[in-house]
């Protein structure tokens, strides 16, 4: 590398650093008005955010990344740099045009509004009270409406959302392939629902002590290979994963007295992105690669484990158990498959997060398409619980007695994240074929699973997917770890395989 | 005010809440490393921390800011301006000129190796090996003294020193109080130890459990007012409290088994500063007032709390009842004027921060006349140790075994924070001073403490000192509040009284 290039990097090297700090403070300051943040400082903690968003904003689209980003662009400089230089480079030249184009202070103004919003949000959702939500719901929208113009409109308007989460995917395909999973689940799910063989899952329904469920928690994320002196769990009201750098990637659960499944599942979720962000190469800490690649590829972990290996026989015919010992007088008298049967037990219910991985998909499809008739044709807001409780109807044959189990379920709106949504589906897609290359590269899968034996997954995970952070793109990791591009067959070949057993079809 | 002032001043505004959000942010992160932060995430955090310490510096010090102070400095400018504008433009202006006269390169060095020797002192004292520890104290020093000549050296060069924590107190003020108020005690400490009523302790030698300890001290922090909308309490290795804003002040304590006074006063401690933090007025929220005013002031309300009434009989008529039922096995048999004398009880230790409230001023008399012998007469240093000895014989009786409980004990030099050590014992001064005055407008606060009704003690520290936050100077308000400046009589007189009668001298 020519000496003037070098020197150049290295000041570069250094501006990336301080972006990555800043996000590190920002997110800090996010999962601490999750998990126990006074009340009473909210107001001025949501003006931080906007401060220290709008600086991390002028970061990214400063004159001086400006002119970075165009010297490392160069042909000449290019073939100088290392593929990973490469990435990020082009990462931050596309956050650079992305963003220059809005101006600051609405950019300030908007995070300080998505702030608030997600309080709103939650006080909306404890008091089933959409009203109340609803014009704070209205003004992101506006303002992402907004944003859109001024990043441009790729094929529809919604595609300049969805890009933003799975860089390169167009609704065309996604259209397609959600049509293809839809086309395959439906008649699956019918054909469940008319079948004679379902689980018993009356013994859910008892009191499950919480701080059982947290020490059963803690023990399945160390079996995971959890590293917990790079992270902690906490509670909130949503479960998340927050990784503030890899030696420091933190994961919240929920424990509720009646639903066992929730803690344990939303623990092995979380968990899974955790897994992603800790196990990042070092190289790439300080850089914008230190992350996961996409939504969907960061979903497709968590699902990995949450749903592949967490509600799969072998994993329960070893800590199976465990949760007896954490749970004795609940559990003595359930027998394992009887257990295994009813976690797996599919049932058309009003919340996503607590829904079966089979429904699941149509949860998404749902939010999917409502996104698309906001911004492609120009729903409003006050429309939502309408169009989602039909929508609800439609695909799933219930309709929400309330909002608060219907459209202010989810915390993603308040915070702006639209777009978002279609990354679970995508990520069980990924999951399902990644699994299925793991599986034939790892015959004896079960055997391990069923043995306890979990490291070596989260090795294989690690080395073909967590250590390459964002420097290899979705579509490049999912073509490199299976030798073809997405295909949504496999999570349908999965899924019914599964419950034809399941259910005895 | 003129229309282009009126302007400036919004401009001035919004750069302070930036530095606000700053601080808000540092303090955040700060909280976190010590009260659950994962270990593998330290590096990368004290890298964050360094990189938003100097964004902060830079505001600080900047041409903008320079500019704005220069303007609301003028004359016909000031008298446009509130007293609460002109104080908050004297402080930055202050804070500006005071660091722009250090040469960038020298302060980088100088955080460098600060940083450094806190690490170095950490092991020094760890292994009792002051000569490891004394290059790095002396290249601390020789920067204190070269810093002190660009700050400008005001009466004596340690007044420099001094005014950086108690803004406008000379030594030759706190000379006279500091020697006036080691008179009246150091013979009080030798009746005491000649006295034959030693209170007995040996009941504090049992094991209390921590989670009780930790309801009482939430119970406790309840009664005195403190608002859990607005902080929260955690478990930090070192007990402390800091300030994000008003509506979010949060307080660590600890929690030893073999120790219940330890957690006990900790959070009374603590909590006396929290109450401060919490009620300064909303108006000054957002500028560089919306805080303590000075360090001694700050001591004053965690020294009140903690001892004038936490260690009072009145108190424990009305609590003990409550911390027996907490502590059934350990306290049943355990009369209250035992628990009271228990307490309170004298003894020459060698630890600052494990002493007495008697003792504890003759601590802080020794750090001051050896930190004032450093900077005013060149003492080096290579004799500290020696000095250090020979001053605890003096005034406590008693030499030290080793350095690593004498000279070595506390972290501040290895910081640079030298002149910090006087205001704790000028804490406990305004505290005695500001009580004195209390009990005169008050005159049946022992029987309302007695009652357990705290809220109005509370209520008139926030009338008269906590909602000016620093609107109001350490002499303006120890004037404001009780009439006079500050006496150390008043501190010698309570303590007198209360431990001749404890000790029936």
């Amino acid at each position: 590398m020519e000496e003037s290039i070098k020197l150049e990097w290295e000041k570069f090297s250094k501006y990336l650093l301080k972006m990555s700090g800043y996000l590190e403070a920002i997110s800090l300051l996010h999962w601490d008005l999750r998990t126990g943040a006074p009340r009473k400082g909210v107001e001025v903690r949501s003006g931080t955010l906007g401060m220290l968003s709008g600086e991390l904003f002028r970061l990214e689209t400063s004159e001086e990344m400006g002119a970075f980003t165009e010297l490392f662009s160069r042909p000449e400089v290019m073939e100088q740099l290392s593929s990973v230089q490469n990435k990020i480079v082009k990462d931050c030249r596309k956050e650079y045009e992305r963003s220059k184009s809005i101006p600051a202070e609405r950019y300030e103004e908007y995070s300080k509004l998505s702030a608030h919003a997600q309080t709103i949000w939650e006080e909306a959702k404890e008091n089933n009270d959409f009203a109340s939500f609803e014009p704070f719901l209205s003004q992101i929208v506006a303002f992402k409406q907004e944003f859109i113009d001024y990043w441009g409109v790729k094929n529809t308007r919604y595609d300049t959302l969805l890009d933003m989460y799975e860089p390169d995917l167009t609704v065309t395909e996604v259209d397609a392939i959600f049509s293809r999973l839809r086309n395959r689940l439906v008649p699956l799910v019918e054909a469940i629902s008319a079948s004679p063989n379902k689980p018993d899952t009356s013994f859910l329904q008892q009191i499950f002590d919480k701080e059982q469920q947290q020490k059963f928690s803690l023990f399945i994320l160390g079996q995971m290979g959890y590293d917990f002196e790079a992270g902690r769990l906490d509670e909130s009201v949503h479960p998340f994963a927050t990784g503030l750098s890899p030696g420091d990637v933190r994961i919240t659960t929920h424990y509720l007295q009646d639903n066992l499944p929730s803690a344990v599942f939303s623990s092995l979720h979380e968990g899974g992105h955790a897994l992603y962000e800790q196990n990042v190469s070092p190289d790439l800490v300080g850089t914008v690669l230190a992350g996961g690649t996409s939504m969907g590829i960061h979903e497709s972990q968590s699902r990995l484990w949450e749903n592949m290996i967490g509600r799969s026989l072998p994993f329960w015919e070893r800590y199976y158990g465990d949760l007896q010992q954490h749970f004795p007088e609940q559990l003595a008298n359930v027998e394992l498959v009887d257990f295994y049967r009813a976690i797996n037990s599919v049932g058309n219910s009003f919340i996503r997060t607590e829904s079966d991985e089979l429904t699941y998909n149509l949860h998404i499809i749902v939010r999917y398409e409502i996104e698309k008739l906001i911004f492609n044709e120009g729903l409003s807001v006050q429309e939502l619980p309408e169009v989602w409780n039909a929508k609800y109807q439609q695909y799933l044959g219930i309709t929400p007695p309330s909002d608060q189990l219907g459209v202010l379920q989810d915390v993603h709106w308040s915070g702006g994240d639209f777009g978002y949504f279609a990354s679970y589906s995508l990520g069980n897609m990924y999951a399902a074929q990644m699994m299925h290359t793991l599986r034939k590269e790892m015959p004896e899968l079960d055997e391990l699973i069923a043995a306890g034996n979990l490291l070596p997954i989260k090795e294989w995970l690690t080395e073909k997917i967590h250590r390459h952070g964002r420097a290899l793109t979705p579509a490049e990791i999912i073509l490199e770890v299976t030798g073809e591009p997405l295909n949504p067959d496999y999570l349908a070949d999965y899924l019914e395989a599964k419950y034809t057993e399941l259910y005895k079809l």
